[in-house]
């Protein structure tokens, strides 16, 4: 499943200059928030999504709205920019290929092939000797494997297209999981033992092409309903001996992707006997929900720096200047803008969509915990 | 040459929601910043402007291209959002005082009226009781008034449309004063008198419409061929005694105008025997180009917090976090970019200018003092 860059991928070596064109697949906030940083630093942006209005395009100078699988359109975009990036990691490789033969794509569609297979991510961390949950492939028939009895309690993920645990059913008995590969037939899956995690965290790192890194803070994050609801940062989170080892699995696995740009590896933090360690959950080969914090507590946020990367220009510092949470906005939690805006170590973000249906991200808030 | 608001002017008095339009007089880069605040905070922007693919409109999305006395144009531009505000203080008042029948307009038109007219200004501020440099109107057959030998050396000005130093003559003897009334001749013109100042600051407030005052801290700003070049805040330039008068001054203009946003004075500081004081320059009657730093030192910005002013919002903490210089790009600075990114204390705000012409703002950079 893990596909090299094409022979013919453009690399880009020396810094993009003002007034360049950044290409941006995706357009929901995440591209809306590159978009605004491209600006900051004098880009111009160009949109590519297969949705109608997407929310990146009002910040924006250019949006086609395509289908993934038009080479055309793909074509065409490509030669409107200077280089290209996305914001979503179910662009389709074949496009992130075929684009990296015109222009230079960052991150590389390697990592887009890797994020996108539940299998192949599992797959190529453990081949890192980096710890993730016990895992098993269910097969195209969905039949059960005879491993299947060690990992229960489990979870069964389609190995393709999920998020904000949509795709994911929790099993028990060999029973549950029968019935579960039974709903979910026809579809690649996997089975992931439940593991006993103290919590969870992120870490996002950047990658710059010459090879320099820089991490951010480490967040720990809660999830409700399978998505991220809050992300807190403190000096009391962010204990040294956790920090050093999600550093080295996120260089671990940025080195070995050669990646370019901002890279998040979700991990949950076991409470062993020895002390804290981590299992990688997953990763996503992009700006990330859980860095959404930097944006008010970092002298250069996460969006800054991945434009920043994939322009080749260098890194800016991601030091941290104080405690922080951030909270997301979603569905109806948008309603409390009077609330949020009245509080003044809050920092709202909205993302100017329409309709705040159930589940949807509206916005997220910043707010200052030492302020 | 004061003209009260227009008797069917709208005021608005609840909070705007997220997700309406703001409309936006003029697309600079005072216009893009602002468009980029409104966009953090879910509002959509429509610019209009006078002049081809203005930098605000990449950050935005609707652009009207029309004149501001097409009051046809500017009625359907009014149509189209929910309040209005501008980005310069030489949209005509007669435009302003139109739309204000149609939609709610802040600053209110009475604060361009004053700030367009050198000598309106000046009677304005001295009927308040705050001093300026001393000054004579030279009436329309620019004749050198008698009172004019009191007041060299001095300077002439055009009373209106000035800007960046442009139409202003340094004058010595009653001959320079005759040679420049000549070479101005037909255009109405005020001359002031040159006064000592040991150095110049400005004050940026921001008035809600209940009221509300928020007061950012005070720059130093040093100018360059009529143009700033640099503003500085830091603890040791933030004199108490300056802050005080500064802030009485600015409140006292902001109250008589019942004034609605963000409002800049720039001030003289006289070195007198009993102390530094001050006396009024000028008056900008929007987000000021000496409040840019308030971008990377500040919870709030200045363009945050005019956004919410005219939106009806709380306003948010001015409260400064750092010591910080604002070093504007002007025409070839730009081309240091590459030294600026890789400055980490450096904050890069480019404005998405293509042509780096001679005097033109390209773009600011804050740079952090005590990181």
């Amino acid at each position: 499943m893990i596909m090299p860059d094409s022979g013919t991928a453009i690399r880009r070596l020396t810094a993009l200059p003002p007034g360049s064109s950044i290409g941006i697949l995706g357009g929901g906030q995440l591209g809306r928030m590159l978009a605004m940083s491209a600006a900051q630093l004098g880009f111009h942006c160009h949109i590519y999504s297969d949705t109608d209005a997407p929310p990146a395009a009002s910040v924006s100078e250019s949006l086609t709205i395509g289908s993934y699988d038009d080479l055309e359109a793909l074509e065409s975009f490509a030669r409107s920019v200077d280089v290209i990036t996305y914001e979503f990691e179910n662009v389709p490789v074949t496009a992130a290929v075929h684009l990296a033969g015109q222009r230079p794509v960052s991150p590389p569609s390697r990592a887009l092939a890797v994020a996108q297979d539940r299998l192949a991510e599992k797959n190529f961390i453990s081949a890192l000797s980096i710890p993730v949950a016990p895992f098993v492939k269910i097969d195209a028939a969905n039949t059960v494997p005879p491993e299947a009895a060690d990992l229960l309690p489990g979870i069964v993920k389609t190995r393709r297209l999920g998020y904000d645990g949509k795709g994911q059913v929790p099993v028990t008995t060999l029973d549950d999981l029968k019935a579960a590969c039974k709903t979910m037939a026809g579809v690649p899956l996997i089975l992931e033992k439940r593991i006993d995690f103290a919590f969870e965290v992120s870490i996002i790192v950047v990658r710059a092409a010459d090879g320099k890194l820089a991490f951010y803070d480490i967040p720990r994050n809660e999830h409700r309903g399978g998505i991220l609801r809050r992300s807190t940062v403190t000096d009391a989170i962010v204990l040294p001996e956790i920090t050093a080892e999600a550093r080295a699995i996120a260089q671990s696995i940025a080195e070995a992707l050669d990646y370019v740009g901002v890279l998040a590896v979700e991990l949950f933090v076991m409470a062993d006997e020895a002390g804290p360690s981590l299992r990688v959950n997953e990763i996503a080969p992009r700006v990330h929900n859980s860095g959404h914090w930097t944006m008010d507590a970092c002298i250069t946020d996460q969006f800054e720096n991945h434009i920043r990367a994939i322009c080749r220009w260098p890194l800016g510092p991601t030091t941290r200047h104080c405690d922080i949470e951030m909270i997301n906005l979603i569905g109806s939690d948008v309603d409390r803008w009077p609330e949020i805006a009245a509080d003044g170590a809050a920092r709202l973000h909205l993302y100017g969509k329409d309709e705040a249906r159930d589940g949807r991200k509206m916005g997220h808030v910043n707010r200052v915990l030492d302020a």
